[in-house]
């Protein structure tokens, strides 16, 4: 893991922007069409700027993984504790992908896409990105189970890891095709296997 | 489209043995890992052979994305139109992955992950390639649907694209967390899905 430097709330401010300015860029171009100086004129930074925070693209991609992977749900949605919970955060990454028209989106599942091969270090960090991901869904269904709202043969981990790769699997088709048929049928139908086990 | 020349059948080996090697690379490497020198070792031919074939590294991948769309359900697996055979196709999919221990393979998905951004001509292909295996599931579950195995009210296009999006999930999250859980369970929650649906 990089871990960032200690910062001042200037310091700081700078370091998100070009993070963020670096996801954006991701989105549109990938992994592999990023360029450090779109980054540095997007952000608004000098080169050196960009330096002292980043001893290069390497770094700054994992920055990438790290905002996307504890970008969690959105504040809006909270936790995804019940049917209606999931139903808004599948909707959230429909509409996501509908803003993009498909084009882009900087998802783990498409940093994963060109970074589990090949990028060890890159692979490790998405995968603790996934499974907090997998832990946040399965959390939210464990409260349902607790609340009754899930029968006890319900297999939580395999709904968690279907739902996250119903989101993972309808973006990658959802981007190829310029649709978003296959994710909104995917996240439906991973819904409604939750569903399926409401008593 | 990339049209292949017409080939003696030794040319047409040749071709396929380069085709295969890059395959095998991209599986390990990934598209941005693949180098060209490489390929024309593992396939055994001079740079020159190669690139008789292929005027360049685009040009070649973009075999590879046909090879890798045309491939189909393995012939021992045949038509996908029975809850056997889609078990079969998914047990199939899940060796695969177990055989690579999750380190790589070369699956559409994969490709996407790397292609479908940046790269317009790999996108519109491995979105006919998606397409066509879109149409396969269709098929199967409409012969269900046919033969009174699906109630008349499933929506085919929604399941047959949830089980490619499993797939596809479930390929990228395992590849990544080297594991094959996150596979095993996308396609047993999309195959309980179309389940759901026998009368």
């Amino acid at each position: 893991m990089t871990t960032a430097p200690r910062l001042t709330a200037k310091g700081r401010a700078t370091r998100d922007r070009i993070v963020a300015a670096a996801t954006d860029l991701i989105a549109v171009r990938g992994v592999a069409g990023l360029s450090l100086d779109e980054v540095r004129r997007a952000a608004e930074v000098s080169g050196s700027q960009l330096y002292h925070y980043f001893d290069g693209k390497q770094a700054l991609i994992r920055a990438v993984i790290t905002r996307q992977a504890t970008a969690g749900p959105s504040p809006e949605i909270g936790a995804l504790d019940s049917q209606e919970a999931l139903r808004a955060w599948a909707d959230a990454a429909i509409e996501y992908q509908e803003r993009d028209r498909g084009v882009g989106g900087c998802t783990l599942g498409s940093l994963a896409g060109e970074l589990a091969v090949g990028d060890d270090e890159a692979r490790a960090e998405l995968s603790s990105g996934f499974l907090s991901w997998q832990g946040i869904l399965r959390e939210g269904l464990a409260a349902m189970c607790d609340r009754g709202d899930l029968r006890a043969d319900a297999d939580l981990d395999e709904l968690a890891l279907a739902l996250l790769a119903a989101l993972a699997g309808g973006n990658v088709l959802s981007r190829t095709m310029r649709t978003t048929d296959p994710l909104r049928a995917a996240l439906d139908a991973a819904l409604a296997r939750v569903a399926s086990f409401a008593p």
